[in-house]
């Protein structure tokens, strides 16, 4: 099934690449606002329901047992990008429950950020796990672990006590099942579940706004997105989309990516959850309509429009800063039923 | 009009994502061979046709005049990571014609090579031109102002007399119009031309073959293709495609690819052209698909068709080195009509 072109880059007068995808936009009651392209399949979601992932940890109380700060509770749901401040803090994260950084699983990579990556390379240092996007996820994924009595060893592990508490936190709330035949493995090694979009939307839905969750469960989502508006450098870092479009708009808006082309947001003062898949995987692809999305249903004042459309028509410049193209939405972005 | 899905990236027991694209193949007779997809919307071939616009620095005898090896030849048409002999190589050839590196308009940018771009900062510089991915084709574009006395200032613009050539050779080796209307302006400042994939395949048929073209013409093109089978480092670099593929084949494939998912390629000991453009503007379908074309086509032995199948049956593996899907052709691939 043949989603539509959703975003347009263009060079000159011509259109020089498409991308195709899907969204679907949903109410905490679960009925559909807006559903464009194919919304039945199932898509993993990735690090774009980290913020979901993080719910246990604040919910069981281990984020107020290990006095977890409102940047730490942050970098629990962030793609960050191996900035200093990011490496530090999932550090810090590591050392309340005692733990060392050999303790992650994430595996380790050069800094997401470039300028990062050289000045560590010029500092004589190697990436290690901290330096990992994932590296915040995974420190609340070893507090989790302590908080809940268990050997945090094969905490990525589909069959550990965390990601059995991490899975049912994610069923609960998109309202899917997350079975072992629509899992695969994600970039950090931790399960990933093929989900469909309007799923992923009611969880967002009900991550912003509280309804129809447990009380614990809402006052754990609203912690979580008091702490993200607050740090929303920590959840990406410099010239990031996410960090950008929060720090602007805070508790209106919350926004997170994932890889191979999700995106996924919260309005909470209109009770939506937006979810997006960019057919192809590119970041470019779903940032333009995730940037759309918001500015379609978010009331905006004209200096936040102007910030906004910022995002969703980006000029394209070469490597001599000169203007050559554009990349912006479809007229299909513009359309969409319930 | 939609592309079939050419390539498809897994996770799991799921696609995750897919690329659509087109591809065209013709003969140096000009007749098609196969074609999939809208194959009659103008293309931007950016960096894939480099080589054919080296052709009139080499036909008009300036490669002779200033000597320029081999290893400059080839970065002439290449899209180089950045690496020191890459740079080095750069800047020797445009001591030939006594130029400075100022000279060149092409902008900067860091290495696209990650761990030349880290020993670049480690060694206290910042990049100059030199490292742009582009700066072998504008040296070669400053030697051929000098040779054809022309003032090398303002060599990207259009009207110069280098941009003039590059026109007409780009002209007569595909046989499309390059007017203004289908102009654009590339990464790198120069123009370049919206021409449609077979025009661009016969391009590279008559530029594998000589077939069709003048005797220079055909002796500058053999000159260039002998050049980079000898120095395909010098063409990308370290762990990129077109420079394991052509140090694998030699003369038997010249492969060259362009910014947003465009990939060319010239199989001389059929007479074919190949032209692909995956819609999406992505490397990850381009590659793929340019792989999967070469496979079809050359008679290999097991050995090669091992190698080549690397290409385009690739495990995705993650942080921790663990496979966790794969990037693969899809049946549409296999299809395809003259």
């Amino acid at each position: 099934m043949e989603n539509p072109v959703l975003v347009e880059a263009t060079r000159g007068n011509e259109v020089e690449s498409r991308h195709r995808g899907a969204v679907s936009v949903v109410d905490a009651e679960g009925a559909s606002v807006l559903a464009i392209g194919d919304v039945e399949c199932r898509v993993f979601p990735r690090s774009a329901v980290k913020a979901l992932q993080a719910l246990p940890l604040v919910e069981g109380g281990f984020a107020k047992k290990y006095r977890l700060t409102d940047a730490e509770i942050a970098l629990a749901c962030a793609s960050h990008s191996g900035e200093p401040e990011h490496v530090a803090t999932a550090a810090s994260m590591l050392k309340k429950p005692g733990q060392p950084p050999a303790c992650l699983e994430c595996g380790s990579h050069w800094p997401l950020n470039e300028e990062a990556a050289r000045a560590l390379a010029v500092s004589g240092q190697t990436p290690t796990a901290l330096h990992n996007n994932c590296s915040g996820k995974h420190a609340g994924f070893i507090c989790l672990a302590c908080g809940l009595g268990a050997d945090p060893k094969g905490y990525v592990k589909p069959e550990h006590t965390v990601q059995h508490a991490v899975r049912t936190a994610l069923e609960d709330l998109t309202g899917a099942s997350h079975t072992p035949d629509a899992r695969g493995t994600d970039g950090c090694s931790i399960p990933t579940y093929g989900v469909p979009l309007p799923a992923l939307a009611f969880g967002f839905a009900r991550f912003g706004s509280g309804v129809g969750i447990s009380k614990s469960c809402a006052r754990a989502a609203g912690r979580i997105r008091s702490a993200v508006a607050k740090h929303s450098f920590m959840v990406a870092g410099t010239g990031r989309f996410d960090t950008a479009i929060m720090e602007r708009f805070r508790e209106r808006v919350f926004v997170k990516t994932g890889a191979e082309g999700v995106h996924c947001a919260a309005l909470p003062e209109l009770g939506y959850g937006i979810a997006v898949k960019c057919d192809d995987g590119t970041k470019r692809g779903a940032e333009t309509v995730m940037a759309s999305m918001i500015a379609r249903f978010l009331k905006l004042n004209e200096a936040d429009s102007g910030f906004l459309a910022g995002f969703f028509q980006k000029p394209i410049q070469n490597w001599n800063g000169i203007t050559v193209g554009e990349v912006r939405p479809t007229e299909a972005l513009a359309d969409g039923n319930a």
